[in-house]
């Protein structure tokens, strides 16, 4: 099969059924590049990530799952900036075309398409080592993006979802951990099929004063949040309450200590991690309520760093008993 | 080093920098995703290309040479379009944190962004074997786009610069071909920095019915216009008059039928070929002479396939003496 044959087949998805994805196609899949009208009133929103064999995903994950991972951990990024997605373009590398991966990851990458309606509109494809990079476009209303650097001492701190599942999954399938059946296929999932939080976003984008997707770990990403919110000055921490991290039942079956770690440090859970300032945070607990979402949990708080110890110029966090949690999150290059 | 120092290092183009490049950057490197506005009255061009080590260049190839290279393919595709350049997000795997090849690469990268004014907004970085995925957008005015679609028989091809010198230079490197000192130079910095044709685009995009870039080879590329243009019942063809494809002196100095495969199936030369309208032929050279722009050459022109052999169903282009000429562009796949 010649690339543009490839093209043609896996990725050509018809006009009719990218239109019905996504509107502002005025030219897909086909030509040097994609013509595409952003609305009046709306800014760009774009992010891109890429998925490499036995980095992102261990290097049997079914081409199903990897298809809708890549796609996954994209919209979780236009998730955690509060935009609606609207179209992505692929690029993709393989190592040898074989029809059925092909199938199972055009499957997987369009289910999830078309259940959060983006359109592909782009792509390239080569030949080498197994790796997908996505970038997602979608939009936002001019000068509503939540950012990861609004959040204020005093704000609350919270979490969709559970934590420390896809950790406790990757570390099952390393066979460093185990779990009972049942649940290390219920990890397993959370590993190859994250959802993104778009549905929970389009409420929490109206309350929260930061927002961040949690793909390196709690830890690790609430360092960022901290970061970017600290002024010259003002440097931020924040109060965790470890007893009210949230565990998926699997997790509470785990050793607690262990749970604690995975839910701490864990990567690739694509739950969003956001501040809600304090006089919001009942008007935005009732818009949760009011929908079929998925749970929140109120994690702790943003502090000002100079309240707790002050020798430390990093910015901080402790958990309920002032002991420093360090972040060890997921680092693509270990140090030199 | 570790991931977030190196994209802080070397991909946090600071804002001030960034800014005199692009306009429109509301937030840039360093959140979960950019946000960007698209100026009213144009439509968002977006192009995604991977460039992959042993594929797209020889594994020896300077890291300058590689960041040039990733961008120009990009910036080729938005001239082909008529576009104006704007942003690219970067997706960047190594091997391995080597800071020689790093500074190589981001002073390469960052000389061509600042020649074409086209800002870095986004990223990721992973560990793997060495690719490089560029998404590039840039606007072009409502409708305004150059599509492949737009030729008729009876239309001049016009292609711009030289043709086959990447590949000589690619072959010369394989030791394939024997060339001269200079003229090995020559070619391998054809093949090594190749010019998107941004400033030729400018002028082009007001007279042409049709344009693509030559990334494929000319027959290739050809081929995907005359299939974009044709309709239900009007096959499009293409009559080449192979004495007037542009040669560089150094090509001229080869057998003339091996440069004459390099120029028809070479790929790599990022020249744009388009189709002009007979009436708008004249303007179009006359506004050409009045900026200081590469040449453009006279090749051929559309044809109805009707006219010639008729048995063939395939879309189909000849020499002047109506010899089929069979396109070998570069194939990523080879025939299963």
């Amino acid at each position: 099969m010649r690339e543009f044959d490839l093209i043609a087949r896996y990725f050509s998805w018809n006009d009719d059924f990218n239109k019905s994805l996504a509107q502002g196609i005025a030219l897909g899949v086909g030509d040097d590049a994609a013509v595409l009208d952003v609305p009046a009133g709306s800014q760009l929103v774009t992010s891109i990530d890429t998925l490499i064999s036995g980095v992102h995903f261990p290097k049997n994950t079914a081409a199903h799952a990897i298809g809708h991972k890549a796609l996954a951990v994209n919209l979780s990024d236009l998730a955690a900036m509060g935009a609606t997605p609207a179209w992505f373009t692929l690029a993709l590398t393989l190592p040898e075309i074989n029809t059925d991966w092909l199938d199972g990851f055009n499957q997987g990458l369009k289910t999830l398409a078309q259940q959060h309606r983006i359109a592909l509109v782009g792509g390239d494809t080569t030949q080498g080592p197994l790796s997908i990079s996505i970038q997602a476009m979608g939009f936002v209303d001019k000068g509503k993006a939540m950012l990861r650097s609004g959040a204020k001492a005093g704000d609350r701190l919270y979490v969709t979802g559970s934590l420390g599942d896809a950790a406790a999954g990757l570390q099952a399938h390393l066979d460093n951990l185990e779990l009972p059946e049942a649940d290390r296929q219920y990890c397993r999932k959370r590993l190859d099929y994250p959802q993104a939080r778009l549905a929970e976003s389009r409420v929490i984008k109206d309350y929260a004063g930061s927002c961040i997707d949690v793909s390196d770990g709690l830890l690790q990403d609430l360092t960022h949040i901290l970061q970017a919110s600290g002024r010259s000055g003002v440097k931020l921490g924040a109060k965790l309450d470890s007893c009210k991290l949230p565990l998926s039942a699997a997790l509470k079956r785990l050793d607690q200590n262990l749970a604690r770690q995975f839910a701490l440090s864990g990567g690739d859970d694509y739950e969003l991690l956001f501040s809600i300032p304090q006089e919001k945070e009942a008007q935005f607990l009732e818009a949760m309520a009011r929908r079929e979402l998925v749970g929140v949990s109120c994690i702790g708080e943003i502090t000002d760093c100079e309240s707790l110890m002050s020798e430390d110029t990093a910015n901080y966090i402790v958990d309920e008993n002032n002991t420093p949690l360090k972040p060890a999150g997921y680092n693509h290059f270990h140090e030199q």
